[in-house]
């Protein structure tokens, strides 16, 4: 695959999806996110040999909001390999509407990783074994994205904690459990300023190219195991996309993750990472403009994992 | 039925119960409340003329738990009348289960004033219009029962809070959906104090006397117009024993209101209360010899509102 | 009470809720109920010493529906008496859009004999022990409503089973978990001719006054114990009304039984049974101007069980 | 891959699976399938350039039970195409315990074309558009294998549909809901007819074989569009193993679809299809050896399709 024109397939592809980008609603349950300028819209490929193709604002940073979850997985999977499937579970959730009707009825072991339940509770076993939870979880970026000077947007944080109720609610419920070892607002505090990482699609396509790259960054170090790193894009496919996970699945056929900002990343195992943006999403969450033109590369690169 | 020997009647269920004394378990949620003796057991009528018979441990206090939920919703009433009912419904709830399943699915209105997440909000809402709402709370219990020195088990209060984790989630969830105005940990140190009253059995039927009496207390002040008081007995019938007020509708016909402590009040209208208590309780976090003593009453007395 | 002018009270009544017989919806989910004239009204009493008061389309007949759920299981209890209660619930069901997923959760056990499941498996109780279910249940509304003529709409008795999938359903999944002993389709043939009952509010308070009469009908004779029947009317209080039976409880003060075709019966124990009848429906199924009658009715003669 | 000595694979793990053969317990829901000899196995691989390898039990015939559901949507999408998306979803379901509940809170349409609501209601798509549905099954199967005497066991369909009451139940509730066009028992019989079809694992990887093959048969027939196919293989990762479609990507990597008699399919893309047979089930109703020697498949050959 490697005659490929992707700078052109990306081109086209950002042509596409312009009558699209009106489509959809901004993310608004907090100030901070709704300012955004909406009709934006970008996308970018790294390739496992080191490529870099994008088109679109391709400088503009957006904050990663839930994609940030594949990052804290990483670090915790690191930390506490399976013995981590005790807390949290791997199956797809079913259904957006019960969050915590499922965690009650699952007596505090959330579904999967990628939902808020079980991203917060996956925060929290990481936060018992890092000194500086918010300054590791930056660092990781900056490294493996290769820019230093990667910053969290404190505003998103500080108005994602300020209406932090329902995610507060599945902390405590979680705790009632037994299933908490910290602070609900301590860990509730890193978790929003890991959302509100600051990276545009080249950096996050790059930060997270080890997904395609059986678990290597781009020095080979290994970030993940080889076996890790396919059981992990195998839990993307199957829930990174909230309730839509297998609707993505059918038209895009790679594993991938979503963020309410409007971004989301995916992998091409062996091949590459491609992040891409437009703020306006559809009613579940996730990017119009972005599902449309991860189908549309789908198709016009005929790749599938399948 | 004012030749009825009350006393004899009393003195006759206390030993028929006896046997019922070992079956149960005690509530042990929290360290505070598995420390009493647990084979205890009083039983006490007040009537609308004033007369109080007792039988059993008649001097043993214990907390009131849920029980305190009828004077939150008798204070709440006195404050904001109708108003109240846009913030907590007043249909039976349904399944224990689901706590915050039912509360998630209707959007932060619990089902009724006697559930806890019900419970909790008219503490929120009573809690907007007190300045000082446990100084107010013990005011109230003082002055009905006749008792100066109703102090409040503050080792079970705080043993409580310890512990809030499950009711906690209930008032982030409620605030996540706008219906919750103060601080969750607030309000929660409120309630818990509420809960943990301490009164025996006759205070308890003395200071609820004005359910049965058209809603005038001891001195024929109203606490209630005869109107609310009506209705407030029928939020009782429906709603007064959780999962289980279908049954003790069926076996005792009388509203009535159980606390984990193993209290239970029931009213029998223009006639009498009832307070009984019995710390060991059933699956159904109602005291045993408690209902089996209500029912009794309301065989030998052949009482029942209907 | 005997002195009460019970006809002016209920012409009253009459005239004050006809701006409300324009509200609400007649139930359409089957064609023979949407051809009702939606805008007719009747009310009528019958004492336990035998008179009768009407007001408003008195003579005007429609199927009693969920009303016959309550012949059903009094006749029911009749052959089984407490045996009953393993194969159905005595608590309300908490919610309406749950009927299957209750019914599920809980193993095939209906919460209470008055939501559908429950009806239909007390139908089936009482179908393995008449040899002729449809004409026993007649024979019981002429007996008791003193007209022999009384007769089964059979027009809409085919249509509800024609549209009886959801109601199959239910019965189906009780056969699955055991509860379930006839063939499902000639169970609900016997339960949608049980509805299709045609009586007038005359007829239909006449029928029912054993409910007020500690058991006994016009001569005297036993159609359920006094005990029996206080436990029937509890748990009407508490289930009577599907998901608006607290409510109803809160409103009107006494237990009662709606149905769809816009009648609701309800009861004052010792006093009188009142049948009300009026087409469109609220949201919860129940008659708009049924209801405003009955609440007015306990307001003007300040009656209520509490 | 061409080099693999895949026969020597599959004797290593026959050999391995050896002390699982008596873990887990066979289907006893109809006595039919409970009469099976527990501790049989066999597996078998069919390559897509037509090589087939298998150990263990190779002539032993089962019926595939659910993995017919694969062929029926494969007969529905050929007749259909993407319209059969408007009578049921491609989502994981998310939840055992409750398949009538989702299915009553969407309204009737099933999350899936592989749990049994989805499968049923394909099947009444396709018995809409085929004369003679089991023979058109059967001829498919019988093609497809290569084997003409295919055919089904009538004792376990009969069985089948004497138990049908669950089933019945599905049926009967998204006919309430307008998405059910024939008659329930009669959709039902075809569908227990399709599961109780008999296959041997050879038979089973060969039937299937255009999973790995871009949609073509043996002869390069097409028997899906390329893209159908791939579109397939997705839902099959995100929702065949019912419950545990999460964990079964996680360790096996492959699509996959588990049956009750203890089968399992799975595909890897342009490879192979392989099968495998072991009658006793774990608590989520796959065969507890079947998945062992599939996560063994996946490691031996370090195959994944990410």
């Amino acid at each position: 695959m490697s005659q490929i024109d992707y700078q052109h397939v990306l081109d086209e592809i950002t042509k596409e999806v312009q009558p699209l980008l009106s489509q959809g609603k901004v993310a608004d349950y907090i100030p901070a996110l709704a300012e955004v300028e909406p009709n934006q819209f970008a996308i970018a490929i790294h390739t496992v040999d080191g490529q870099t193709y994008c088109a679109g604002d391709c400088g503009a940073r957006f904050t990663i909001q839930s994609v940030s979850k594949v990052m804290t997985l990483t670090l915790a999977l690191q930390r506490y390999g399976d013995e981590l499937w005790q807390r949290v579970g791997k199956e797809p959730s079913g259904t957006a509407f019960n969050s915590l009707t499922q965690l009650e009825f699952e007596q505090g072991i959330p579904r999967n990783p990628f939902i808020n339940a079980g991203a917060i509770v996956t925060c929290d076993a990481l936060y018992s074994r890092l000194s500086a939870p918010m300054h590791s979880m930056l660092e990781s970026f900056r490294q493996l994205s290769g820019n230093a000077q990667v910053v969290i947007d404190k505003k998103v944080a500080n108005s994602e904690y300020e209406f932090r109720h329902r995610n507060a609610a599945m902390g405590h419920l979680m705790k009632s459990f037994g299933n908490f070892n910290n602070e609900v607002d301590d860990v509730l505090w890193a978790y929003f300023n890991f959302c509100a990482i600051e990276l545009n699609c080249v950096e996050l396509a790059k930060a997270y190219n080890y997904l395609a790259n059986q678990g290597k960054d781009a020095n080979g170090q290994e970030v993940l195991s080889a076996r890790q790193n396919k059981q992990l894009n195998s839990l993307l496919f199957t829930s990174g996309l909230y309730d839509a996970a297998g609707d993505f699945g059918y038209r895009v056929g790679m594993p991938g993750k979503s963020g309410v900002s409007g971004t989301i990343l995916a992998v091409l195992p062996n091949q590459f990472t491609v992040a891409v943006w437009a703020p306006r999403l559809n009613s579940y969450g996730n990017s119009v403009a972005g599902i449309a033109a991860l189908e549309r590369l789908s198709q016009k690169l005929d790749i599938s994992i399948f």
